[in-house]
């Protein structure tokens, strides 16, 4: 029905999560009325962010460089290892922007039932570079889910002859969430892990 | 805080309209792990639209050729001319695909309140058009607001000479709705344009 360039386009859009047909016909035609050079610039950043991002040698983060600007910068406590398993978590701690520490970034977590095991999310690395590294705690800021303690308890098991603490994110009620909503879980978790008022 | 590429195509997303910072963040992201051939297959797409796509030289309508695929169907009523003021409702309209007839796609509506005057929205070469064929209907598709009548009793004014039916959309409650959430006006109209119940 649309001209082949406009039905293309609608195509692309659609490939995007969250794009329905409906949202994807609207974004089509906002891009005829949009000042050319805003599509090539746009066009342009999509092409060149697969060329030019690659993972970070020594923490897996996303970079344009070989090593990232986190691990590069010098003024960061090298004492302390935050373990995630997505990359954008990293972007989220930045934003926050209340840890000075460094990251690892893992290749997911172990999840047996999905075929997903200890060597398929890059443990080795981590390991290596705990081994090499001086660090005197590791967080864990994996989701609370059955995978994500699974693959806390895993590596902190590796690494129970050495003296570092290792930690994990709090779990508990989120800030301004009704507790009537709460699901059972994670009421259970905030109970166990209640703090005295101070 | 991101990489630059990532920041651009993040920046390139926020241009789209009702993309925010979340959704363009989420977006651009979701780029980072999509077949390389479609974000080419996309990015070819951006830059080939505003290119690829002109107005039709009779009816204003978007396509690729000098004349749409609407105008230079044969098999199309060529006796009733449907005028809209903006090229998305063709489109609609043959989505509906109960409407044989031909279309012609107005610069807009006149209002002078916002400097839009009669000879801004392309008149001249809709009534040439009138003029030179021999259609036996005209329907205005505009949008029932203020700048919509005002465009229609300006048109049907110019064509008082002609035998031309002049006829406008029905307004009136949409399909679905309830009237407990209609707006007076739109119950005004459906009151005074009532149908006898067959």
């Amino acid at each position: 029905m649309y001209p082949e360039s406009i039905n293309d386009l609608i195509e692309s859009f659609k490939l995007l999560p969250g794009i329905g047909e409906r949202t994807a016909e609207r974004l089509a035609f906002s891009i005829l009325d949009m000042d050319p050079d805003n599509v090539e610039f746009f066009a342009n950043n999509l092409v060149k962010l697969q060329n030019n991002i690659k993972h970070c040698s020594i923490c897996n983060c996303l970079t344009e460089s070989t090593v990232c600007n986190i691990c590069s910068n010098t003024a960061r406590n090298n004492k302390v290892l935050c373990v995630v398993d997505d990359v954008k978590s990293i972007f989220l701690f930045e934003k926050m922007g209340m840890f000075q520490g460094l990251y690892h970034v893992l290749d997911g977590l172990i999840s047996p039932l999905d075929g997903i095991n200890p060597e398929d999310i890059g443990l080795e690395k981590l390991l290596k570079r705990i081994q090499d590294n001086d660090y005197e705690e590791i967080i864990f800021a994996f989701k609370p889910s059955v995978e994500g303690e699974t693959t806390a308890l895993y590596i902190k098991k590796l690494l129970d002859d050495t003296k570092i603490k290792i930690t994990r994110l709090a779990s508990g009620v989120p800030m301004g969430a009704d507790i009537e909503y709460l699901d059972s879980l994670t009421l259970e978790r905030a109970l166990n892990d209640r703090k005295e008022v101070a």
